[in-house]
């Protein structure tokens, strides 16, 4: 099938592990980092931790797929037959990607009825975007369903991207000032690694992607934006909890 | 046998590992949850887990008899000899269904002989709707077996729905009135979610259920009724727990 070379096959199986070692390790210390945050964080802390959590599971699941679709004798690599499981991406998605939203909310200590409306619009939306981004990724070829259902999928994204910046930038500003820099970075990372995936999907439209090359790129290229919006993310949303129970514990 | 398109066993697939990363996080979430509530609430989330630990377990092993059930190559799905084991559902709610309605009364912390026999009520009742669906369930056709068991199955079924609007509907309206709509909303969802039940028991009288749609619309419908069941329901569950917590500290 796709000419994917022993080095292309190697690197991404490996980027594959990196993740699994990543992710655990980003887990544990986002669960063991709840006892050093007040009380009113140890929720944001424990959903950071469940989003790092749901992506081991399925990098775990995403490199057993890997392995069973390739089989490397003497530098060849050969298609076994059994289809990579892409789709794992967006089973995924659909429950990280709304988490995600919600640590940054949870983290920012709205009133509750404030926190439960963001978190229902935004996770609302985020959930709508990954739904109709499915059907395009399954989908037999480059084709039409591809691209009408990028296209829908995109109209929640944007949504989701204007919401960041109009309202949730207005609680923003209401934040403390020791944090307010850390939140806006956290909100920036959300959107500027979110940007790879679209470009990912409409691809194909442009250039080939069938090749060794083109599969290896996005395999590593979606480990690293993963990576990126669930770990390190992670990591500032930590930093928010620490500085703002500082800030807290100051006040009292 | 069963026409089953590759797209359809994908979907079906990847919604058996969406209810496992589902589950998993659930459990873990419910069990953090505990230490964020008072010593009376702990209860209810302890088994709140429980229930998406079950179903997690379960999930794990549906998901592995999809697997060997069927084998895809090349785009082409055919059944390998080994049957699909449904009966692993009735397991699982043998175990869960009881205890998702104990959640329900633990995190209402009635007095305790009324916990008591409201519990004994209600979960004996749903072990016994779950115990004479079964034989129905695993008889070989869609015969008077299926017809008979299904019908007295509805009774406990009947029996439950009848109470959680009699006498629990009553003990609702003794709860604190910052808690009463949230309470009202959890029993909603129990009877909203569980009607998806019944109606695929007794659809395959009316309809043919064999070929590839059915077992899709089937087997992610369960799914989604599933985590409706038990996830989302235990999130309302987590909410009160937390509410309640928050009264009685207010309170003393």
């Amino acid at each position: 099938m796709e000419a994917l070379s022993a080095g292309q096959f190697s690197l991404v199986y490996n980027a594959f592990s990196f993740g699994i070692a990543t992710f655990a390790a980003a887990t544990l210390f986002f669960w063991f980092g709840r006892s050093q945050v007040s009380h009113h964080y140890k929720t944001a802390l424990t959903v950071t931790g469940l989003v790092t959590f749901i992506a081991l599971y399925h990098y775990w699941r995403i490199f057993a797929s890997w392995g069973e679709a390739y089989e490397v004798a003497n530098g060849v690599v050969v298609t076994t037959g059994v289809e990579f499981n892409r789709a794992y991406r967006y089973v995924d998605w659909l429950l990280t990607v709304p988490l995600l939203l919600i640590e940054l909310i949870l983290v920012m200590r709205l009133a509750q009825s404030e926190t439960v409306s963001k978190s229902l619009k935004l996770g609302g939306a985020a959930a709508l975007m990954i739904l109709l981004g499915y059907p395009g990724e399954v989908s037999a070829g480059i084709d039409s369903t591809r691209m009408i259902f990028g296209v829908l999928s995109m109209l929640p994204f944007l949504y989701i991207v204007y919401s960041l910046y109009s309202s949730l930038g207005e609680a923003i500003d209401r934040q403390p000032e020791g944090v307010r820099g850390l939140i806006r970075l956290a909100r920036n990372l959300v959107v500027v690694s979110w940007f790879f995936y679209p470009i990912v999907y409409f691809a194909p439209f442009v250039v080939s992607m069938s090749g060794g090359t083109s599969i290896a790129v996005i395999e590593v290229g979606y480990t690293i934006a993963d990576i990126t919006a669930k770990a390190v993310f992670g990591l500032v949303i930590y930093a928010i909890a620490v500085r703002k129970s500082e800030i807290d514990a100051a006040k009292a």
